[in-house]
């Protein structure tokens, strides 16, 4: 453990490290793992979908739309059947979008902000406040920060945010909110259990609270230990708060990101707010790449082998990650990180205040990493602690590299910080 | 004349066509003349494209973007530098969305509303009034609606809007903006002329006043007789008002309602503006589709040739309309009508009081017109006038037997109207 080590020790240690370190930078690496990407063979998986619409397709729904043509505001039949059995809720629960669900949380958020989710306009109700689960995505945060919405950070467990906390925060009425990742947590990875679903679903909180509930990842395991995650949808209702969950959900990391197609699923009243403002910004999502989609995926089953080939793609890439930390830094008592199941990152923490510098050493050296703080509210990790990995875009033989630069990297910050205690 | 009839004429006339309309009511008809939708002809010139790109293409943009992947904010090069053309502006004004110009106006001014266009976010400054061109677009209006901002009338010429009142007007700081379709205007058919766009350009407004400018049908001409509108984009920049306009156009119908592909222009100030939304509201539009377009279209010329195929399939259903329009109406004084060289739509102008007694007519004879007063903010048309007639779905045959009646209801209403004068 590098805690017990002496100065000396440590002393010869940063020098063995600088060695490893200066022999990597001679490499001239550039590799990259900070984004969440699908690697290019994960999106080959797909590309037979471009060929199953052509010029001789039928292109009319289930129902008889004229998928070429004006119409329908939120969905095809056929497509709204397949995000319901994903969402697990009744089809008439279902709004079907365009290309993107981060655009449909913005959009629901900025509907919320101008028009009120069942109550005054969040604009007028003055401070605006959401429950910000953290480390969690920096996107959601960006939308808060966006709509001038203050954000509370809400520490993650491996249960999920702090439910403890959440409640207690929640009973202020000027929160409004709360943007989360429920499956395979990005970064963490970890599920939230059923105990923390059942405590949101039934907190006290304003009428107009809403759980933003970005499942990204609901299909996205990487083994055959798959979590479960306990249905906010049913749980809101049977609490008797049906209108507090908005789930979204897309096909991004299924077939394309980018040409996917994004749904959200949400009780009838907010339904029907949604689509009075739908009716007033579109005239329509693009049907065709709908019938793309269900062309290829009839039913959730259809998605779940199609997943098990993404998962043959990247869970060696994840190995690679996890037995690296595990063989280099496990011994040392210098971090923790998840083991996930399921979703695009490996969270990792390292000694407190050594995250900025792990993050500088591996950048001189040709790897990039997300950049730190991204993880928290306002950029600003409070220990300078927390590490997002994204293992799923680079090859292995990359990530093994880029691995143990990175372990290379903690250790020599971690030295580094111990040995300043000895000053 | 029918307004130089004696009573019993009147009265006469009334019967025979009273006669004639019972007659086609017997004939159980369903036809519909309110949607500006293309026909199957016109969807079928584009469904080529559906086979431009499958599993075998080359996913990449030319300027090495993947398009099956995440990134790419504003379009692809290819995609930006068409629409440059289209709207005759440099490249870099130029911002590509999804599949909805409607979608990128209401984003566009929901930005407005929430930070706002350069100034304090316009629902920091109390009222909000927008300019508007009537009759006009319903769904400009509704967009106005949603936002609770109060529409003013400016009444429309064959020059667009009237400018005196328009000037007026704008002097008014809380007057923040216009919505307008500038060529071949939905619903009157007519393009702005040069000193309309000039004036448009230069007049006093607020510094966050916002044009915008809905070439919907920039490229969509019916006939060699091609208006020309003045490039507002320019005249704002010579004017010393570069923020003023956004334009906005899309290939909704010169390829796929719904499918197509939208996109934006505006100045340095507004571009960086709006990315600095989209970032936090998307990951980026649809590059595959993106791919699909340029893939038929790599220049403007292609897209004009397309359109004459369109014009060929529409034109000869104007054609039938307004020969009808003609034959029966033009000898009785009780109706004129616009003779568009371009766009969607017919404008028919019948006495006053007697638009929305035409439209029930039609209805129980089975032909759908446009609701009457759609065309007016607030839908109340302020004399009962208005009727929008939209030539391109039904068929050649239909739209005669549709045009046959409608020039029936429009005598019969008329009659009614001069025998209430007698009473």
């Amino acid at each position: 453990m590098y805690k017990d080590l002496s100065f000396d020790e440590l002393s010869q240690l940063e020098i063995e490290l600088r060695k490893q370190y200066d022999n990597f930078k001679s490499q001239n690496l550039k590799l990259d793992m900070s984004r969440g990407k699908p690697c290019s063979e994960q999106l080959e998986l797909s590309t037979d979908m471009l060929d199953k619409i052509n010029s001789k397709s039928t292109l009319v729904s289930r129902d008889g739309v004229d998928c070429l043509n004006y119409g329908g505001i939120d969905g095809l039949a056929e497509c709204k059947e397949l995000f319901a059995q994903l969402f697990d809720v009744p089809v008439a629960n279902v709004v079907v979008g365009g290309n993107s669900s981060l655009t449909m949380m913005f959009d629901y958020i900025s509907q919320c902000y101008i028009k009120g989710a069942g109550a005054e306009p969040w604009f007028k109700q003055g401070d605006v406040k959401f429950l910000c689960p953290a480390p969690g995505y920096d996107r959601h945060f960006a939308i808060c920060e966006y709509f001038g919405i203050e954000m509370i950070s809400v520490p993650m467990l491996s249960t999920g945010p702090d439910m403890d906390v959440a409640e207690e925060l929640a009973k202020d009425s000027s929160v409004k909110g709360m943007l989360c990742v429920p499956k395979y947590s990005n970064p963490t990875g970890i599920t939230y259990s059923d105990e923390t679903v059942k405590r949101l679903a039934s907190m006290d909180t304003a009428s107009d609270f809403r759980i933003i509930w970005d499942n990204a990842y609901c299909v996205h395991h990487l083994n055959s230990q798959q979590d479960v995650l306990l249905n906010l949808f049913d749980e809101c209702k049977k609490a008797g708060n049906p209108d507090r969950v908005v789930m979204f959900a897309s096909t991004s990391k299924v077939t394309f990101p980018g040409a996917g197609i994004a749904a959200l699923a949400t009780s009838e009243n907010n339904i029907k707010m949604i689509k009075e403002r739908l009716t007033v910004q579109t005239i329509g999502p693009d049907k065709i790449n709908q019938l793309r989609h269900t062309a290829c995926f009839s039913n959730i089953d259809n998605i779940n082998e199609h997943m098990k080939k993404h998962a043959e793609i990247i869970y060696p890439r994840f190995d690679v990650v996890l037995n690296g930390l595990n063989t280099e830094l496990a011994p040392h008592g210098i971090a923790s990180w998840g083991k996930p199941n399921g979703g695009y990152f490996i969270s990792l923490d390292v000694l407190d205040g050594c995250a900025n510098r792990v993050y500088e050493l591996c950048k001189n050296a040709g790897v990039t990493l997300t950049n730190c703080g991204a993880t928290y509210p306002y950029g600003k990790d409070p220990f300078d602690t927390n590490i997002r990995i994204a293992p799923t875009f680079p090859s292995v033989d990359e990530l093994e590299k880029a691995v143990e630069l990175l372990c290379i990297c903690v250790k020599l910050a971690s030295v580094e910080k111990y040995m300043k205690t000895f000053k």
